[in-house]
Parts: C-alpha cells; sequence; structure tokens
C-alpha cells in the first residue's frame, strides 16, 4: 500500500507515525510545503514571550529523527498542487519550481488551517504580523529584538490572541487587544469572559471591546499582531472536486473519509460534528487534530475507528489565571435551539482553610428538562482545568446533573473540598429542577430594576451591603432572615442575593417555606458586579 | 417531624444543614460528644506542621454558627449512650453524668469512625498520639512545642500516616515510618507506591516496610503516631440491635437506611457498596460520607435519593508529590475475582517542550474481555489528581479504553499535552485488547531471568542501556531495529524493553510484523528499577 500525507504538522505527523506501527510495510510519503514537520506550533507564543527559549524545543520531530524511527519518505519545502482523483496521482512543486507527479493507493489531506486576514489596510507592513509556524515565529521574534518596539496591537481577542497579549507583555510591550465583539474570548459567555478581562487589565493589558478598525495604522502601535481565526485551506480538496462545508472545510464521514473514498482528511481543516449537539461544526482544535489523524489512520490501514465529534474543550493560560471551557456556550445552544438553563458558582479550588485557596467562576449549562450537562465554562486559578476536563468527561458520558452530585473526585485540603465545585454544580441544578428554588441571572436585573413596587433583599453581611449592592436591595443578613420575615410582602416576588448566590440560596428556602415568593440571583452580587466593572472598563477606554 | 442527629463533624453537621433547608420546620437536635462540631478534620495533619497557622481555621462551624444559621439545636459535650428503637427515643448522658432521654421520629447515625489502636505495648503513654479531633492535635501540638521530640516514628503508612510524616517533618522531627504490611499507601499497588516511597526517602523520611513491633519502645524515637487505620463507632447501633456488616459497619439500604426503617445512618460508620465490583466494602472516606449524609436527609425529608455506591477515590500530598488512586487495585480486582490486566504510563503532565514538565506514573487497570476501565493509580507532581479525577469520571460513566482514547481533554502546552495521558492510556489498552502487541510485567522479569535460550533486547539509545538494563538485555536501539533484525531469532519469543515502555512497543510492532513473537515490557526498565530501588531500601534499613 502506497499512501501519501500531504501536510506534517499535528495531523499528517500523527497519521504517519500511527500508520507505520499498523503496517510496517507501507510505503509512506509525506508532503510538508515548509521546512518543519511536527513542530510545537501552540508553544510558539511560548517561544515569542521567552519562556520557551531554545529553538530546537519548538521542533520535536525532524525529517531526519521521522525517516530513522518511522521509514517515512519525508519530503519537506515541496508543495502539492494538485490532486488527479481519477488517476491517483498528486502533482508535486519543488522549490525551484520543477513538477512531478507521485501516484497513491490512499491519500490524507491534513494541512490544517491558516490565519484569516482581515480586511484592513496596512496588513502587508513589515510591523504587521500572524503567527502560524516557525518562519512567522522568528520574523516576529526578530523583529521585536531588533526594533524594541514598546507597543503592540493584537487585533483578535480569542485564546490565541490572549497568549500572544501575554507573551509580548513579558516582552515589556505594552499590549492593547482590539477585539471587534462586544467581549473577548468568544468560547467563553459575557459572564464567565468578564473574570478575565478585569484580570488581564490588572495586569497591564489594555482591552479596547466592540473596537471596529480599518486600518493597522489605527492601532497607534508600534506593531500589530493579527490574530482574528483561522480557516481551513481546503483550496486542493476543492479544487479536486471533494465535498465541502462550513467556511469550506472538508466533509468527512465519522471514519474521517472524505467524499472520495480514497481520500481522508483530518485537524484543522475538517468539518466536524458537534459532539453535544449532532449538528455540524467548524471547531480547530489540536486536540480533536490528532484524535482525527490517528482514526484515519487506522482506517487506511484497514481497522475501523470512529469519530463521535467535537465539544470544543479548550483552556489558555493568561498570565497566572486559567480560562477553559468545554461544550456548549450559550450562543451555541441557543443556534441549536435547545432549552437550557446554566448555574454559577464561585467556589474555592480546594478546603479554603487550608492555605492559598483560590476562587474560580464555574458555570454550567444544563437541559432544562433532562438535567443533561450541555457545557462548562470556568475562570480561576489552579484546578480550574481540572474542573473543566472533570465536566468534559461528564459530557462525553451524556451525564446529568445527578450524576454530577454522585462523582467521587479526589479529595484532601490541598486539592479540592469533600464536596468538589463540580459536585456543588450537580446539587445547585438539582435544586433547581426540582423546584426547591427559581432563580435569576445578572441579565434581568437592570430590567427588573425601577418596575413598580419591586422586593430586593440582601442577606450579605451589613458590611458587604455597605459595600455596594444590587440596586434597592434592602439589607437583611441571613442570620437575622428568621427574626424579620414581617419586613417582607408575602404578595409580590422577593429578589434575593449575597455575594455569591449560595447563601441567598439558603435565604430562599428559608422565605419560601414560609410563603414567600422568592427568587435567586444566580451568581450573585459577585457576578453582576464583575460584569458592570468589565463592561464599564471598556466604556471608559472608548471614551479615551 | 423531629430528628435527631448522633454525631456532628462531617455527615452530621451535612445533614443537618441539608434538613433544614429542605424542611423549615423541622426539630433538629444534634448531639456531638465533644465540644467541637463540623470540624475541618481532614486539615488537623497541617495544623500540626504549621501550615494551617490558626486555630479558628479548624472550626469551619460553631455550635452558635449553626445555630444563628440553621435554627439546630446544637448540644455539645453530651453523649447518646443507649436507642430505644421500640419507643423512638434515645438515652443522653451529660459531662456531669446526667442522663435524660430525648424521643425522635427519625434518627440519623453519624458518629464516624475510631483511630485502631495496634496490639502494641506501650499505646498509653503521654508520648503516643493518635490524630482524631482536636483535642488530639491541640495534645501533640503543644506536645511537641514544649518538648521538641527530635525524633518520631508514625506507625502506619496510609495514606493519614505518610501526610503526618510529611507535617512532623515539617516541625523539624526526623520521621521513621514504620509498616507491617510489605508497601506504604495500601490504596496504591507497590508498582506505584515505589516511586512514593523512593520520594519520600529523598524528602529525608526512613520507611520501614514489613516491620513487625511489639511496642512503642522499640521505635527508638521520641514520640510516636499510631496510624494504622480506623473502624466505625457502630457500638451503639450494634446494641440496639441494627443490622451491621464488614468490620461491624452499619448496613444500610441505598437510601441509607438501616434495617430500622426510622434510623438513617452514615459517613465512616456505614458498610458501603463498592462502586465497581457491587460487594460490599468498608471505605472511610471524608466525601462520600458528605454525599451519603445529604442523601440520608434528602430521604428524612421524605426525598428520594439514592447512594450509588463509592469507589474509593483519595489523594495524598506528600511534600511535593502527589499520589492518587481510584476504583480497584489489584489486590480489589484479585479478591473480586475480575479478569483484569494492567498499563503503565510515565507521562510528563504537559507538553514536554513548555517548561516544568514533570512525569507521573500513571496506572490503569482494565476489564481483559470488555475494556471497562476499573481503576487507577498515579503519583507524580501537578495534574496527577485531575487525570485521577478524569479517571474516576471514566470509571463512574462505566467507561471503556476506547471511551478513553475519545476523550477530549483540555489541551495548551500549560496543562497537557494534545494526547492527555489519560487519551494515551486508552490508546495503550485498546493495542493490547486488540491484539497489537503482548506484554509482560515488571514483576515477570526475575522469573523469567536465568530461562535458557532467553532473548532480551533494549531499545533505548545505548548511553542509557550503558547506565543499567533488564538482566541479559541486548542493546539495539529503536533506529537501528530495522537494519539489525538478523541478530535477533525468529523462533523464540523476544522480551523487548524501553525506558518506559512506549519505544519497546514501536519496536514490537516492527518486531511482530517482520514475523518475530516479541513480547513488551510494560512501564519500561524505570518501573523495573523503581520498585527494585524501593524493596532494596527496606532491606537495606532491615539489616541496620
Amino acid at each position: 500500500m502506497k499512501v501519501v500525507i500531504i501536510g506534517g504538522v499535528a495531523g499528517g505527523a500523527t497519521a504517519a507515525a500511527r500508520l507505520r506501527r499498523l503496517d510496517e510495510s507501507a510505503e509512506i510519503i509525506l508532503f510538508e510545503r515548509g521546512e518543519y514537520i511536527s513542530f510545537a506550533n501552540c508553544g510558539l507564543p511560548y517561544y515569542i514571550g521567552g519562556e520557551i527559549k531554545e529553538k530546537s524545543a519548538l521542533t520535536v520531530q525532524t525529517p531526519e529523527s521521522f525517516r530513522a524511527r518511522l521509514n517515512v519518505d519525508v519530503r519537506t519545502r515541496q508543495t502539492v498542487t494538485a490532486v488527479d482523483r481519477k488517476n491517483k496521482s498528486v502533482t508535486v512543486r519543488r522549490e525551484n519550481g520543477e513538477e512531478y507527479s507521485e501516484t497513491y493507493d490512499k491519500l490524507l489531506i491534513t494541512p490544517g488551517a491558516a490565519p484569516v486576514r482581515p480586511p484592513l489596510k496596512g496588513t502587508d507592513k513589515e510591523n504587521v504580523f500572524t503567527l502560524r509556524n516557525i518562519p512567522d515565529t522568528y520574523r516576529m521574534d526578530e523583529y521585536i529584538t531588533a526594533r524594541k518596539p514598546k507597543t503592540a496591537a493584537v487585533v483578535g481577542g480569542g485564546f490565541i490572541g490572549l497568549e500572544m497579549a501575554e507573551n509580548l507583555t513579558r516582552r515589556g510591550i505594552a499590549v492593547t487587544v482590539i477585539e471587534a465583539a462586544p467581549q473577548i474570548a468568544a468560547v467563553l459567555d459575557e459572564d464567565t469572559a468578564c473574570d478575565l478581562q478585569n484580570y488581564l487589565t490588572e495586569q497591564g493589558v489594555r482591552i479596547r471591546t466592540n473596537a471596529k478598525i480599518e486600518s493597522t495604522d489605527e492601532t497607534g502601535c508600534d506593531m500589530t499582531l493579527l490574530s482574528v481565526g483561522v480557516r481551513p485551506e481546503s483550496e486542493l480538496a476543492a479544487a479536486c472536486g471533494l465535498e465541502t462545508g462550513l467556511r469550506g472545510a472538508i466533509k468527512t464521514d465519522d471514519h474521517m473519509r472524505t467524499s472520495d473514498p480514497d481520500i481522508y482528511a483530518a485537524g484543522d481543516v475538517v468539518q466536524i460534528r458537534n459532539f453535544v449537539t449532532g449538528g455540524e461544526g467548524y471547531i480547530p482544535l489540536a486536540g480533536p487534530a490528532n484524535k482525527q489523524a490517528r482514526i484515519a489512520a487506522d482506517n487506511i490501514a484497514g481497522g475501523n475507528s470512529v469519530y463521535r465529534g467535537t465539544q470544543g474543550t479548550s483552556v489558555l493560560k493568561a498570565f497566572g489565571m486559567t480560562a477553559a471551557a468545554t461544550g456548549l456556550n450559550e450562543r451555541a445552544a441557543k443556534a441549536a435551539g435547545i432549552p437550557y438553563d446554566k448555574v454559577f458558582l464561585y467556589s474555592a479550588n480546594h478546603a479554603s482553610y487550608y492555605p492559598g485557596a483560590q476562587f474560580m467562576n464555574l458555570k454550567v449549562l444544563f437541559h432544562k428538562e433532562s438535567g443533561k450537562i450541555l457545557g462548562a465554562q470556568a475562570v480561576g486559578f489552579d484546578g480550574t482545568d481540572k474542573r473543566i476536563d472533570v465536566l468534559a468527561t461528564a459530557i462525553r458520558a451524556g451525564m446529568t446533573a445527578g450524576d454530577l452530585c454522585g462523582l467521587e473526585l479526589a479529595y484532601a485540603p490541598p486539592f479540592s473540598s469533600a464536596k468538589d465545585p463540580v459536585n456543588m454544580a450537580g446539587y445547585v441544578i438539582e435544586n433547581l429542577l426540582s423546584g426547591k428554588v427559581r432563580q435569576i441571572h445578572w441579565h434581568d436585573v437592570d430590567s427588573l430594576t425601577g418596575t413598580p413596587g419591586l422586593q430586593r433583599i440582601d442577606v450579605r453581611p451589613a458590611a458587604a451591603y455597605a459595600n455596594g449592592t444590587i440596586p434597592g436591595a434592602v439589607s437583611i443578613p441571613l442570620a437575622q432572615l428568621r427574626g424579620r420575615l414581617g419586613e417582607i410582602d408575602k404578595s409580590r416576588p422577593v429578589y434575593v442575593s449575597c455575594q455569591t448566590g449560595l447563601n441567598s440560596y439558603i435565604a430562599c428556602r428559608i422565605l419560601l417555606q414560609n410563603g414567600f415568593q422568592a427568587v435567586n440571583l444566580a451568581g450573585g452580587y459577585r457576578l453582576y458586579n464583575a460584569v458592570r466593572q468589565a463592561k464599564t472598563c471598556n466604556a471608559s477606554q472608548e471614551t479615551t
């Protein structure tokens, strides 16, 4: 069997290695347009920032090591320019312009995705960069070393843009993130992104949301990084008539086989099935790309491996903070027409009495009827990635809120609490589903404000109340509530808030059982205020 | 409804709080023999070590705060001495010896477990301690402060004993752990405990396994902590005729109801169902205790909550190291008669090219036929608890090895690799189940050594080979293997090893497809050597 692989970075290299282990006798030819294969593409920002110091660290495998270990015919600096499906051959162009053709029995297309170039003036200037590969990285690093820019604009506030914001800051450059949407980190919803944004602002990163620019000159910065997303490099596939879908990504079946039974595709070039909705999606991520490539190799070698879809689990290190997500966010749930609700927890990452406990904002989306977990997002510090990985596993398993309650997670004071935040999320959802409490959200607060006869109470201690509260809320600390029920009107709803939504839940239970129409504010004053703070910060920057 | 709760630490306090939220009008009386309720029992070792500095940190709730917040009638320093099931009342003794009785509609028994006192001479001496509650903790702390012991013996090398070994070391005391079994940390198997033992030895903790002593004087130490496990405090339950089981623990149904329909029990006093085997078990842990107590409260309040069993997820911080486990270890799998095999991974906790990567020894047990995950253990550093939590969730979901392959976990270089160690475990198991490779284990090595005609090769680079190898192994580095096949005899098995079992797997694939009878050494030379090192260390200590 002769297998040709187009693209030698994450997917292509993984597939070649797996294929060789499955079939020692196969002829495997790996074409890579660039100089490097299997390089650490997710590590490139950290080379810019100086955390990764050695160039050699970025090139995990070299063409030579790949040949020696895997007996794969690696051909770098050669570009596949056409696929002749009828004759099962590809046309290859060398750097000197010479062309030749190479036949295949099976073809695997893994060219990845290219940075989207936004329609801005000035993107061809020498101080404007994108970051996809090692030459891009060296060029930016050399520019910074030589020109010592004092300011940089990062256009696009996604996870990669924010990684670059951190790493450029580490180089002593003042960074402004310019995001066209109303929030950064589109993987997150506004109410988890707000904590990330507020933290980044504290670290000295300037963040401009709702920011439309027409030219890179408008940034006023010494250099500009374009980081507005990627598009599948599917031109070759489209040109030879393979079926494509969303954003032009190649369509495959769950065996990673394209519309041509002898051609497979994997990685950032393919359209995927969304694991949670079952619908079509385009979610370019390194983990799924690797899995898809391995599955393609299995099937090329005559196996029967199946890819069950992508759920979009991802994570960002932003200075000391971690932001992570899995499954659906609210936009995705709405787009899929799924009836969902959400809970917010502000939980310590480990026992609060053990030194160093830090809080995370954990949001979990669930199906309103079945209680099935649909998605989760968290912003915090140590242990944030752990909770998202547990929830990612729960989503894979199709778990419900009740299942989260029963999860038996590792507890000792330095690692968690006897009730882990993931268990707590299950409890909170179960309390909603079983009607033990009703809740409203931070985005309901301002629309209610001003309603005639609106009744709000804040059950935090008086000192916390004095530092700020929900508009119009009256202070009745939780410990006094049972003795002050007479101050509340049973004939109207009473909206209850505390700092995080936990004590106000306890208050709601007291009130409900005493005949009051209590409604809890999910996420409490903290979340309401964090969203407001992020918005205020944007607004003040827009006017300066 | 009048509910009496016996025992006010983890389980009792949790149940009282939940019950109040469910039933504002219930009369709830909480009896606690000691002075403190709801104290941080898992935090006590860290108070001894000085990481937790304030006494107030240990008492999360006080009787006063409990009364104020929850309207619970907390009666400390009162001991329930008898239960009259016929008349539904309990006899209570005050500290002054006075007795009175209190009726109940529902009774919840949550007294916990008491330290086992081993049959040693000298356990009543003032320099001999156990650690269960706050007075125990203060007594030990005061003794250390006043007497400045230079040496301490910890009798019992379980997780609590090892936590104490660390915390006594932090007080400047030279610690010897005395363990009767052949290994420490019985939650782990020998081949994961070895890394923990070797690390603790490096930290200066002396570890004596297979160590039988008859008197605390034999330790030769200035003080002794007894930490050989706990037994359920079920005397009261047994005396009133409730059904008991393993080690005398109270039997309950999955609603935490005892053999008396008006009496519930939860926490370290109850026998549980092992979630993985379905059999009876006694696994005292704080997380399960809390869950059981909450479930008991739900059912007392007329709900229908079910406890689905305990899988034994637990974690230890030992200086900088983390050891964690979930599900069955080999002893438990053997005892249950489950046909299992195991895989070992020695994986970096995050991308190896990102600074600070550290390795963990990850062992996963699986059902030999179905591939279902039965248990997992890991010893390593940052991110070790995360992998065990993911595997604990996978076990709860009944996942197989194939499901582990498909898990989509959060990847960025500071957090993981594109293929997380948990994914890798799935891949390794799948390769075994699908017959792509056969393996032997470290404990097979020495028994094979000396077999006539035994054929072993070590595929590591020559420099690694020169530093030590499996007895009789010949060096054929992986990159040279394809060219040196003629040196291997096809008519006999060839046992292949490398450092961790990964490159030797690749070598096995080359050999198998070329007609050789290749067998992989799981865990590689590293694991074989780590177990040997732990044993050698024990042996050398026994002769000194």
